[in-house]
C-alpha cells in the first residue's frame, strides 16, 4: 500500500511540471483507517508546499494520519513557513517519505525534526522513481547549474536531415508534439547558430488547446552571425532571448541586438568558441535550471565534450534516407575509438505511433 | 484455449531453425479431451513433417481428437507421403490452422481435402505469427528469391565506426551473438567487397557449446579486388563461398578463386556495380531462400535502391561517438528528401542487457 499511495504523490506533484521552478514537484497524499483523506501538490513556486496544501484540504482532524510525500518536508523558512511545523501541529503520527532532500546543507533535517517529535518517519519508497522526477531540482540545487537534456531526431541508418539539408519531417506529429510538452517543462531552449542560420526555427512552444511556458530562447553563437531578421530575433520582445557570444563579437553588433530586447551573454571561450561550462554557470546565476538542448551536430558534440550534457532523448523515426554526405545528429571531430565513446544509462523506452523514443542518462567522469 | 494450443504448435514449430530450408517451420500439436496428446515438428528437410511427426506419437486412437498445426497441411507427394491422407486416415475430427499455404498453385487444397473428407477445418488462428515465422519460406516460395535481412549495429547518434574506422565493439557480446542465431537461421550472408577490405572478417557462426549452420558467405566485388589472402578466400573450403562479379572481372581472377574452391558468380550490372536484382535471382536459383545482409553502407544503400531488402534489424547501441566523418549504417547518394525516404513498418523491439534492437519490414512499392 505504501508504494500505491506514493505513486499517487507522485502522479500529483507531476500536476506542477513546469510552474514549481526552481522549487521541486511534490505531491503529498494523506491517509487515515486506509482511506485517502486529503491530496494536495506544490502548485506553482510561491504557492503552498504540497503538504501544507494537503493539510488544508482535511475538514475534520489529521491526528493518528499518515501522510505519504516526494520529497522530505522542509525545515526553514523560505516563501512559506516550514512543512514540519503544519505536519507536526497537524498531529499526524507518520510520515512516508520516497527521498531526502537532496541538498547537502539540509538533508535530513525535516526527517530528525519529525522523529523528535514522536513522528515515525519511513524514508525511501518509490525513492528512483522520486529522483527522477525532479531531476532537474536535484542537478540545480547541487551544483547551481542547469540540467541539460540533448534531444535529437534520426532515421534508422543514423540520420538528422538528407545529404542536401531536408529534415522536414524525421519523426511524426505524436513525436513532435512530444517535444513541445518537454519545452514547456524546462527553463531554456538551446540551439549553435548554425541551426538558426538553416531552419530559422522559432524555438517557442506550441501545444494545441492549452497555456503553454515558454523557455528562454539560448543560441550560441561565438562571433554573434546571427541576422536581425531571423525569426529568434524578430520575436525578442514576446519570448526571452539569451545570444551567447565571446569576445570577438563585435561590440556595435552586441548593442543592436540589446535594443531589440535580446540579452547577450560574452562568455569565457574554449579553442575559439562559446566556452559552453562557464555559459551553464551564467545560465545557473539566471536562475535557469534546465536546458533542452535542440543541437546541430557541432553544438551537440561540443556540449558533450564539455560534459554540460546530462540526459539523452533520441527519437529514432522507421525510416532510412541514406547519403554518405547526410547529418547525424553529433557531428565535430568525434572520438578516435569506440571504447572512447560517451556512455548512456540506464535506459528507457517509449514508442509513440511510429516512432521510438530512448532516454538515458551520460555517465560522467 | 485455441490460440494457447497454436502458440505451442508455432513453438515447436521453432526448433527446426535453420534446418528445414526451404522447407518451412511447422509445429503439430494434438489434443482430446481438452489434453495435449502428442506434439511434433519439422526437425530436418527430407524428414516427417510435423503432423505426422505428432501423429506417430500416439500411442492409442486418434479418432475425435483435434490438430493445430502452423501451416495448412500438404495434400502433395514430394520427399514424404502428403500429410492430408494421414490425417484423414488418423480419424482426427478437427484441424486448426493457422495459414493457408502461401503458394498460390496449391493454396487451399489441403483444407478442401480435408473438409471433403466431413474434417472441420478453423483456419486463421495466431496467422500473424505463423506469416512471421515462415517469412523467409513465404518470401521465397513466392518469388524465387531470397529474403534479405539488413543488419545494422549503431551508436545512438547513427554511428556503425568512428571517423577512423574503429568499430569494435559497437554493441555488446549478447547483441553479437543474437547476429550469429540469425546467421545460423539463414542460407547466406552478404558483405561488399569494402567490408572485406577494411574488417577481412570470417564470416562464419560461432556460438559457444553447440553446432551450428555456417551460411554460404557471398562477397559482392564488381571489379573482383579481393585480394586471395583474406580471411574468407582462405577459409572458402572450409566455408561455402560465393563471390558475385561482373563482366569487368579479369578471366585470371576468376580462374584463381575458382581454383581455390571460390564459386564466382558473373552478374548483370547496374552502373557499373554488381546488379543485385540479378544476383538475388541467381541465389534463388542456387536455392538460397535467405540472406542477413551486413553492409557496409554503400551495399546497403544500393541494396535499399535495388528493391531487395525485406527486413532491417537495426541494433543501438547506448553509446555516442560524433564526428562529421564518421561512418554511417547506410550511405550512397542518399535520397534528397525526407518524403522519400524507405519506410519501415510492423517495427518490434527487443531489449538485450545493455542494446536495443529495432526490427521492421520494409515497405514495398
Amino acid at each position: 500500500m505504501d508504494q500505491q499511495y506514493m505513486q499517487q504523490a507522485l502522479n500529483l506533484a507531476k500536476l506542477g511540471w513546469g510552474k514549481t521552478r526552481p522549487n521541486p514537484l511534490v505531491g503529498a497524499v494523506i491517509t487515515k483507517n486506509g482511506e485517502v483523506i486529503a491530496e494536495g501538490y506544490h502548485h506553482y513556486y510561491g504557492g503552498d508546499h504540497a503538504e501544507v496544501d494537503a493539510l488544508k484540504k482535511i475538514n475534520f482532524s489529521a491526528e493518528g494520519a499518515t501522510m505519504y510525500v516526494n520529497l522530505e518536508p522542509c525545515s526553514h523558512y523560505g516563501k512559506t513557513p516550514p512543512c514540519v511545523e503544519a505536519i507536526i501541529k497537524s498531529k499526524i503520527k507518520k510520515v512516508v517519505v520516497a527521498l531526502e532532500d537532496p541538498n547537502p546543507k539540509v538533508a535530513g533535517n525535516g526527517i530528525k525534526i519529525l522523529k523528535n517529535h514522536g513522528i515515525e518517519v519511513v524514508v525511501g519508497i518509490l525513492q528512483e522513481e522520486a529522483i527522477k522526477l525532479n531531476e532537474i531540482f536535484i542537478k540545480y540545487i547541487l551544483t547551481q547549474q542547469p540540467f541539460c537534456i540533448l534531444k535529437t531526431a534520426m532515421t534508422l541508418d543514423g540520420k538528422i536531415a538528407s545529404h542536401q539539408g531536408d529534415s522536414k519531417w524525421i519523426t511524426s506529429e505524436d513525436a513532435r508534439e512530444h517535444v513541445h510538452h518537454i519545452r514547456d517543462r524546462v527553463a531554456g531552449i538551446m540551439v549553435g547558430i548554425s541551426t538558426v542560420l538553416k531552419d530559422n526555427p522559432q524555438l517557442n512552444t506550441r501545444i494545441a488547446n492549452r497555456e503553454v511556458s515558454h523557455p528562454i530562447r539560448i543560441i550560441v553563437d561565438s562571433t554573434l552571425r546571427i541576422p536581425i531578421d531571423t525569426n529568434v530575433i524578430k520575436t525578442s520582445s514576446d519570448y526571452p532571448t539569451i545570444v551567447a557570444t565571446t569576445e570577438k563579437a563585435s561590440k556595435a553588433k552586441i548593442h543592436q541586438l540589446q535594443d531589440l530586447g535580446v540579452e547577450v551573454l560574452v562568455v569565457g571561450q574554449e579553442e575559439g568558441k562559446v566556452n559552453l561550462k562557464d555559459l551553464m554557470v551564467k545560465l545557473g546565476e539566471k536562475k535557469v535550471d534546465s536546458i533542452l538542448l535542440e543541437g546541430g551536430g557541432t553544438l551537440n558534440y561540443a556540449a558533450l565534450e564539455s560534459d554540460i550534457v546530462d540526459k539523452v532523448l533520441c527519437f529514432i523515426a522507421p525510416k532510412i534516407i541514406g547519403g554518405k554526405n547526410a547529418i547525424t545528429s553529433v557531428e565535430g571531430e568525434g572520438k578516435h575509438l569506440i571504447k572512447d565513446a560517451f556512455t548512456v544509462e540506464n535506459l528507457s523506452i517509449h514508442k509513440f505511433r511510429k516512432d521510438i523514443l530512448i532516454e538515458g542518462y551520460v555517465r560522467k567522469g
